[in-house]
């Protein structure tokens, strides 16, 4: 089968669609940082322009409580479906400091390969909807299909202004099938689909023992808010990586024996998963799972950061009166976010040892999903990107969360085709966060197939 | 007994005497931060400058390779014992945002209390050696013993200079009796000779993971080298906080039980100490001793800091490659420092979690210390004070260390007085430190009174 016109386009016009993405690179949308809040309205307006130039209409930047979302359409094929078309312009927060090889706002090419904060999660992703849309555009002057695109910046805050905007605007947004580019391929070359997210709840416990900082003079005989958070969380996991709290495996839903039959059909490295994207000396977690079951459908809990106390160079002798506790727990089916985290606040104070108050907010909650197959939207995708890959399409589960997808299903009430074409050592929330330049341009490719296939 | 010229020129110069004190509290000495590294040797040439004041002979600040030295001395007593005056002029770090009423280095006076990071600990109480030297000298022309002065700048960093500079210079700094101003009184008003103080040992462990920072989306197969740190910490000490390191107890040696009967005669109200000095709402520790065995004569262990992760606002869900703790051990007579910070790095070895690679720094290791109370000067320290302070001197230990006073035993063999000033909840180290200012100026009355009872 011979190139379409928009494929050669996007063969033509290689280097201006890079420099693009570089451009969105280099805005600094961190959503989590207060100073970074011009950089996500500035982000949104980018993408709001890009998306009028494309020829897409009704393109409106959406103010919010926090940062806006960028919304636009285009309908003008009455009897084709309709594609939402959600990716997020936010981004995690990055420093040079924090071991990246250059400036993590500054994209920079090496050996065919794209660095910079933001690349793969979700910049490079998303913005090949983008491309792919303005592919067909350009060559055709119009769309196969119908396309909606709604944008949202503040995926890494757990926030919740897309899911309340699809929630209160279900009509608005009616569609056929929703499109998100947020998840990996299953391994280099290997054209994915992912059909399952693990859900997360995410809170941050503080503990208090004194009302002030204390000398560790008066060690022996006052509480330590620090020590006690330790113990605690010493309490919530095992060393091989066992949840302890009371109740939290009962609705955990193993994978189906068609499943994992077909998780060992995809020839997973364990050794390479080990050495290569975890950088670690061994492989942890639960005897008798392999790693595949434990990220894909085992639940995890995973502490990100303990703050109180002294941490500058040197040594201060200071019992902090206060230590807080960033700690998450991906779910799986049919574990529901809100009875856990009631399960693990409950458990919580029950280890709490004498002398110590706890506090506790909630970040984010997010229902874990597995996606329906069955579907004409599905097998286009695995077409599409079969295509383009040059062989068959596998289906996986991701370790990870995508709060959004489980507002889709709710509100929209359609099939979800996750497609995502970054690798699965691209360092996202890390540093050297990277995207293969050939597999954001398969990615443009592959939703172009999309949208022509589902066309047809 | 009529006061002495020198006690009235102290009351005579009440103002001046306080603002000296104010201005010395002015110079942010934080010797554990790089970029306060002028305001030490600002604070060592203050000193310096005002020992030349007061008629001080071979006045030196001493250049060393972290911060500077003063020393100083007044000769001319020869038939009288010479007494050898310490302490530091470096302070902890403070910042406003730790809970500071008003900013730390600018001190302010509230219903008879001096309010400043260092007031206490050791600004106050080292320069009322110094205005005792001066009411001396002012009145009569000479001192009634001689006097050296060693003033070190590294006190809160636990830095060897002062130590190594006693040990080399140990004819150059022959005297009959140390005396050190840097403990607290029992309780207000009660006069006060410590005759122990803990040792130490500080070290930090960082634990590493995995080669970089990981998306929690691995969580279930990959390593944390945060929550590993915080099951190792937790299997440091158990909730009563009695030490779980093999070996840890094996040389500590009970107080006597006229020591303990001394403690019970001191009425100290655990109930007080609980709610004001602590401010806790138990009074932790192990079972079977009472509060002031806790922190006198029982060792402790605590974290002062754990570093690794995210801890700004919001979620950031990463798994850190590396995790670091500050954790400190009090030890008390026989414990050897070395021995035992061999125990502690042996065990944290033995129990770190697999796929864990440990790294151990050590900051600081001080010898516990009993104190000599059969002589002289131990007599003229409690009669000096008892005659300032209107009734009997109280004999106690310290829950804390002075890594230098086990120094000048060794070194020097000499007897050591410590005379301190502050009260039990002056706030070292913490927020809102604290001098009372009639303590200030009983502690230049009393150290007045000990050179003219050890001259007469």
């Amino acid at each position: 089968m011979s190139d379409s016109a928009a494929i050669r386009y996007i063969h033509a016009n290689r280097g201006r669609l890079l420099d693009e993405l570089k451009e969105f690179i280099r805005i600094p949308s961190v959503s989590t940082l207060p100073e970074h809040k011009e950089d996500l309205a500035r982000a949104a307006r980018w993408l709001g322009s890009d998306l009028e130039r494309i020829g897409m209409e009704h393109v409106e930047v959406v103010p919010t409580r926090v940062h806006p979302l960028v919304y636009a359409d285009w309908l003008h094929a009455p009897v084709k479906p309709t594609v939402l078309c959600y990716g997020h312009y936010d981004v995690q927060p990055a420093e040079t400091a924090d071991g990246w090889s250059h400036p993590p706002f500054d994209p920079v090419e090496r050996d065919g390969t794209l660095y910079g904060r933001g690349v793969a999660d979700d910049k490079g992703q998303m913005f090949a909807h983008f491309k792919a849309a303005e592919a067909l555009m350009r060559t055709a002057g119009a769309l196969p299909v119908n396309v909606r695109f709604l944008i949202e910046g503040e995926e890494e805050v757990g926030g919740d202004t897309a899911e309340c905007f699809v929630r209160a605007n279900a009509e608005r947004l009616s569609c056929d099938v929703v499109l998100v580019s947020d998840t990996a391929l299953h391994a280099p070359d290997v054209p994915t689909l992912t059909v399952g997210l693990r859900g997360m709840v995410y809170a941050e416990v503080e503990a208090r023992g004194s009302t002030k900082d204390l000398h560790s003079g008066f060690g022996g005989a006052c509480p330590s808010a620090l020590v006690s958070l330790c113990q605690m969380i010493a309490r919530l996991k095992d060393e091989d990586g066992h949840i302890l709290i009371p109740g939290f495996y009962d609705r955990v839903k193993p994978p189906s024996q068609a499943e994992l039959n077909s998780w060992n059909d995809l020839r997973f490295d364990e050794e390479v998963f080990r050495t290569r994207d975890l950088g670690s000396s061994v492989l942890a977690g639960e005897p008798g799972y392999s790693a595949l079951h434990r990220i894909w459908a085992r639940p995890s809990l995973d502490v990100h950061g303990i703050a109180g106390g002294f941490t500058g160079p040197g040594g201060k002798t200071v019992i902090p009166a206060r230590a807080s506790a960033k700690i998450s727990m991906r779910l799986v089916p049919d574990q529901d976010p809100k009875e856990i985290y009631e399960l693990f606040e409950r458990y919580v104070r029950s280890i709490a040892p004498k002398g110590i108050q706890l506090g506790f907010s909630v970040f984010s909650l997010a229902d874990p999903i597995v996606v329906d197959t069955g579907n004409r939207f599905v097998e286009a995708a695995a077409d599409a990107l079969a295509e383009v890959y040059g062989r068959e399409t596998a289906f996986i589960r991701c370790g990870g969360s995508l709060p959004i997808v489980a507002a889709f299903e709710r509100s929209l009430g359609v099939p979800i085709l996750l497609m995502g074409f970054c690798l699965p050592d691209c360092g996202a929330h890390g540093p050297d966060e990277k995207m293969s330049v050939k597999d954001y341009f398969r990615g443009i490719e592959s939703v172009t197939r999309l949208f022509e296939l589902l066309g047809d």
